[in-house]
């Protein structure tokens, strides 16, 4: 990859430069939070002028390489107030990676109420205004079509983007032109709508994968690669025919699936929302719906599967765990065809499927709908495209809506919503919640593994000692694997297979004609990390918000009825090496 | 003053205990302050069981001394994060003072759904139900009177509080048991109603002044103190003839009223809603309006006027000066009896009058409803009482109303809201603003005293310099202040006018017996400060958040055409000694 577009919405410019130095060699993760950490006051009001929103694809991109097409997106968050890295599946990573683009970096502003679109191709960039504004996603998306037709891919935000609630996501389409893969976490899509930007159109016409340093070489890390993915059972297999919500029944079952705004760690009706249920329902309606599909050219894992109605007619890509997860158990909903459509609908609008299901069972926790109630919350979803003041309540996510309503049990981390997994019963994934710079993610360090998978280990999730080393490590690693481009469900044979991260080190260095160690993975991680904490220092994060809600140390989670238990002093020494 | 009263609501026990080692000798803003700083774990969740809830008399409470009666409310603020003294008029602080009790400090909480009330006599303490919870104020007040007669003063939570809502206020009624008088910033109501505490019965019978250590030598100091306060124009004069509201004039000459959410430092309508016209109605309407009232017994100033309407009949206590700017010149509207009703509305309801009006400018920044509405402005007041979720947003404040509406805009630091004062148009109540532990306050540190008023000095509102050492030293002046029970407006007489401070500590030294110099006044303002940062440090407030948002150092403000132009390092020495 060879340059750094930097688009300028205040002046309109475009302008194409030569990766700066202390940018070289960085892709993905690396590159966005490098570019923050430099260039934007970790102070600044983060959907004003001052923020920069930066798109970056990984290492790996425009590669053979399986599954390497994911795209970083990084800014300060609205959300958080800290620094914010957000990735996706999708067409536009690989594209951009194809037109030889590391890293587009969206400044200033545009006027009030002035919608502008960015159009790239080879070695072109130009803004134009934006007549698609006030349409969703799916609508938005259609009209680009419209004029630019089918071969490029699509980067939009819908209306929750533009009222820059604090959910907001970023929609990647997908091969069939969905707007279905998102930069879901911390608000990126509503400093995108800040910016007065609702749309890039990528068009990689005339352009091709990059130039390798050593071709064969990297053939033959590749083809190792994949052997590495396919002949894993959760990559090879598992997330193919389950979808990431083979993963309800196994949370269920271990007591750490949150339900009903994390009261319990088991739902009675978890079977109905089940990675089994999703495969059962999608084969027996037939129709548009697909078992294994992959949401990025040159996926292999096909965790995206595509979900039919009962009349056939596709509703949208299978839900993820999490989605599964937050308008099912946490809201007391068993009911997967409400699911999907709450799925679709936030595709659509552009809103965070954590944040905003978990945002609906704090509301139920206040009294606005009952628990269990999946029309009710459907229509309160349909409000954030409403843009109706209860909409735009949910639309910002767990942590507002829990002020809007005066409740206690918010259950967050810097401001951001906690994913599926209740850090009482899986106490890894909790410490990643307290101490990653990102807020409460499970992606940032997913010790599901070695807690409940006994992928790469096994350390018991309902103690707290080995938690903190496992949390460590995960997130340095999965900071590196987020630079690459690299989907994080590599990680599952990753853990398992040494030869895999072999392999990985060999593409990086067949490509760039490097001499990476295993060693220098770690070194990248780390280097990230620390990048990303130190924005956060300067934004005024400290470690004092490295810790969870009071409520997870005060009340035991049934069935196990334990608390979290790990202390501050632990958690600090989490990420000091 | 010889005892603390716990309060825990969990257990519904009431107990007296001896002022432990570590607080004596402390009352007000110093004891809150100490008893929160020892005794609240600062990362604790605002709304839960683990933050306290502390009432203070000050150190003069229960004397002669005029204008002593104030009362200060604490605890970690819902709003800012951080830790929060909040004081107000009326007259339980008196009343409190004269039952003994240095500080009630409520612990705890209630079970959800539970509505408690705290009767307090001559040496007894008992939480009894609550039948009164869904009233506002004044309802709440009125059936207080029915069970408990008009000699005893209220302490109450409107719907706000009991809505938890982020800019609920606690309220005290005045001298006419009117619920008027409020410690309106930080939300401090919400606390209370997440307590479960609806409202404390304060019953003085049987209790007189508190002993005084040498009885002649205080009644002289006390009068030397009554004098300088009569024979000064503010204070003698100009505060009751025209209340704060005398400033609405001053500041809008003075290019520092903020108008149309901070967009103007001029408003056109000025005149409509100034001190001037206060005092020409409330004579005009007769009836009901009084001019020159005091909010508690004591009091000399006698800022707080009544207010007719046309009827003749009360609205309500003439509205702060901060009042009808918030409402008025910020919100573009400049009907007198529009922001009468607000006043009124806001006491009734228990919000802040300054984060409330300034969420509403928000909100029509936002586009809501249009500035100068002043109809739909009210409309929207009645719906944080009727707890819809645009009223909710609304009661929670100006940050939350800007993160819901997605507005760039948003005048707050550490969350609170920002008052009457623009920063860049009088540069010293913006240090204040930047780095008062309270988040924006103009009363922590009134520099509009001599960079607006002559007061104390002169330094030149419009230049940096000179501006850090004034909100230094006035923001120590004022912690000891708030310490003593004194109004806040002795300050006038006192900055200009030598024997007045020399009163007062004469006044200390002759009830408690002590020999304290006119250095221990700075020693004890600043060892206030020093508790009240640790916590926030402790807490996870930063010197980061010690500065204003972006915009005012983006936007040159009309008519002077100039940012604020301190820079964080310079403010950063503000609280350094």
């Amino acid at each position: 990859m060879s340059k750094l577009l930097r688009v300028n919405m205040t002046t309109r410019q475009c302008t194409f430069e030569k990766i700066p130095a202390a940018y070289v060699g960085m892709g993905g993760r690396g590159l966005t939070s490098a570019i923050v950490g430099k260039e934007v006051p970790p102070t600044c009001t983060a959907l004003g002028p001052h923020n920069k929103l930066v798109f970056a694809p990984g290492l790996l991109g425009a590669t053979i390489c399986a599954n390497s097409n994911r795209i970083s997106v990084g800014c300060k968050s609205p959300l958080t107030g800290g620094i914010k890295e957000s990735n996706s599946g999708g067409q536009p990573g690989g594209h951009l990676a194809k037109l030889g683009i590391a890293a587009i970096v969206v400044e200033g502003m545009a006027p009030k109420g002035e919608w502008l679109q960015l159009e790239l191709g080879k070695d072109t960039a130009r803004l134009v205004p934006c007549t698609l504004a006030g349409n969703n996603n799916y609508d938005t998306v259609a009209g680009l079509i419209k004029t630019y037709g089918d071969k490029c891919s699509y980067i939009t935000i819908g209306k929750a983007g533009e009222y820059k609630v604090t959910a907001a996501t970023i929609a990647f389409t997908d091969r069939e032109l969905r707007p279905a893969r998102h930069a879901g976490r911390g608000g990126v899509g509503a400093v995108m709508g800040s910016k007065g930007l609702k749309a890039i159109i990528v068009n990689p016409e005339g352009c091709t994968n990059h130039e390798l340093h050593d071709e064969t070489a990297f053939k033959e890390a590749a083809k190792r690669f994949a052997q590495a993915l396919t002949s894993h059972p959760v990559t090879g297999e598992g997330l193919a025919n389950y979808g990431t919500a083979v993963l309800v029944n196994i949370l269920h079952e271990a007591g750490g699936l949150p339900t009903n705004n994390f009261s319990n760690g088991r739902f009675a009706g978890h079977e109905g929302i089940s990675g089994e249920r999703l495969n059962q329902l999608t084969q027996e309606r037939g129709g548009e719906g697909v078992v294994a599909h992959g949401c990025m050219s040159g996926c292999i894992i096909r965790c995206s599967g595509l979900y039919p109605g009962k009349d056939g007619k596709l509703i949208g890509k299978w839900p993820e765990y999490e989605t599964l997860w937050s308008f099912g158990a946490n809201c007391g909903i068993s009911d997967i065809d409400a699911v999907a459509h709450f799925d679709k609908l936030c595709d659509d609008i552009g809103i965070d499927t954590i944040d905003v299901g978990a945002a609906l069972a704090v509301a139920m926790e206040a009294g606005v709908l009952p628990f269990g109630d999946a029309e009710g919350a459907l229509k309160l979803v349909a409000q954030v495209g409403e843009g109706t003041p209860l909409g735009r309540v949910i639309g910002c996510g767990t942590e507002v809506t829990g002020k809007v309503f005066g409740v206690r049990r918010v259950p967050t981390v810097k401001g951001q919503s906690m994913p599926a997994y209740d850090p009482r019963t899986v106490k890894g994934i909790g410490v990643t919640y307290a101490t990653s710079p990102m807020g409460a993610d499970h992606t940032a360090g997913y010790s599901v593994t070695a807690n409940i998978l006994s992928i790469g280990g096994t350390v018991d999730p309902l103690k707290p000692e080995g938690q903190i080393a496992l949390s460590r490590e995960l997130q340095i690693a999965t900071a590196a694997i987020d630079a690459t481009g690299l989907c994080l469900f590599v990680a599952f044979a990753v853990l398992d297979k040494p030869e895999a991260l072999v392999a990985i080190v060999d593409m990086l260095n067949a490509k760039y004609g490097l001499s990476l160690g295993l060693d220098d993975v770690g070194a990248l991680g780390k280097n990230i990390l620390e990048t990303e904490i130190a924005f956060n220092r300067a934004a005024g994060i400290t470690e004092a918000h490295d810790r969870l809600p009071d409520f997870f140390n005060d009340e035991p989670l049934p069935p196990h009825n334990i608390t979290f238990g790990i202390t501050p002093e632990e958690l600090q020494t989490t990420l000091k090496w």
